[in-house]
């Protein structure tokens, strides 16, 4: 399947590698792609610079945002909040189309240190702030609410026996998503909160997710809802 | 123990039947205790009228908010959102006095309908508007974060392994309310997150429980942190 990811960052790098190992064909999509290959010097804060990164997965291509809308059959929205809606703003409304967008992004303010507050919250969230400016994407957000090394890899914890969300207008969407979340990663336990709105409450899990990495010194925890 | 509980709905008459069934001695705490009383044809709307429900826990004593925490060793805030402030005024300070408040409300606001949204959330908490207008409480924010059928009586569901939250300022008192929670309800897993504003992230978790709720068609669920 062709994937395109928006974002060179440690979630980006990690659904790429995951997908790539998967045998998908993945391109990654930034804002200028010249510039992100020069970025040799500048260590990411949590992983590799990108250029390091890539000379360990050459079958992943680089794009603008746009390039990579274009060639994915599904697009990932792999950035930081603040980079979201620039992003698909990038990318623009023809390339991205009615495809789907798995929406991970968060919509989180380290200006003040951390913890992070959020920048929207309670009565909006970021996911509804993309749909409702590019209102033919099939957004499901998802996969928001884990750090990225579990979002590929559930079983890494707990047997894999721990909970995923999905929030999305677009039922079909979602059952897509759904059955890729099982197939490209392994999730077993995938709930469908209902419409979009419903992103609020995951992305309003965030506050409590640093706040429990601080609190076990580690981010390898997930959620897991039992009834 | 001596225990007093601020709040008549499902919440309050919950616990003080769970802690009266363990032997302790519990007065819950009301406004105005005769108008409590005379609440004979209104229904709570989940669950019994006070009275009704005291009829069949005649052990439990009624007073003040005042009488309350005057009798209370130890006091649970069991109130609404709304009601929780007003009930710590009153009780006031001096009756108060330095005593552990487990703090259990929820800044849900109904006026626009299902789903709430929450009154106050992101930069402050409830719980911290509470421990800041009686800075001498030793408040602890616990419990808030499933329905009160579990809260009492976590072994309900998935033979009790999931996960309770405590956040305070005081170190002594959330370890005293992290024993209590295992001897009187049976919780085995009690993650201490930090300072009182960490009772941010577990207020804002209500906005996903309440979807989750409404996802499962059922509130008897809760969080488990698997690490």
């Amino acid at each position: 399947m062709k994937i395109g990811i928006f974002g060179t960052g440690v979630v980006g790098q990690t659904i790429a590698g995951a997908l790539e190992g998967k045998g998908h064909e993945v391109m990654i999509g930034t804002r200028d792609p010249a510039a992100t290959q020069a970025r040799a010097a500048e260590a990411n804060a949590r992983g590799k610079t990108f250029p390091d990164w890539h000379r360990e997965h050459p079958a992943v291509k680089l794009g603008t945002f746009a390039d990579a809308a274009r060639f994915g059959e599904v697009v990932v929205n792999a950035t930081s909040g603040n980079g979201a809606l620039p992003a698909l703003e990038g990318a623009g409304a023809d390339a991205l189309g009615e495809k789907i967008l798995l929406d991970i992004s968060n919509p989180l303010d380290f200006s003040k240190g951390f913890p992070p507050t959020l920048t929207v919250c309670n009565t909006d969230s970021l996911a509804e702030q993309l749909q409702r400016a590019y209102p033919r994407v099939r957004l499901v957000k998802t996969l928001n609410t884990t750090t990225a090394a579990l979002m590929v890899n559930p079983a890494a914890i707990g047997g894999g026996d721990h909970t995923m969300f999905v929030a999305g207008n677009d039922a079909e969407a979602k059952a897509k998503v759904n059955g890729w979340l099982g197939e490209w990663f392994g999730w077993r336990d995938v709930i469908d909160l209902g419409d979009v709105s419903n992103a609020r409450g995951l992305e309003m899990l965030l506050p409590l997710w640093v706040r429990l990495y601080g609190a076990q010194g580690s981010p390898m925890f997930n959620f897991k809802i039992v009834r």
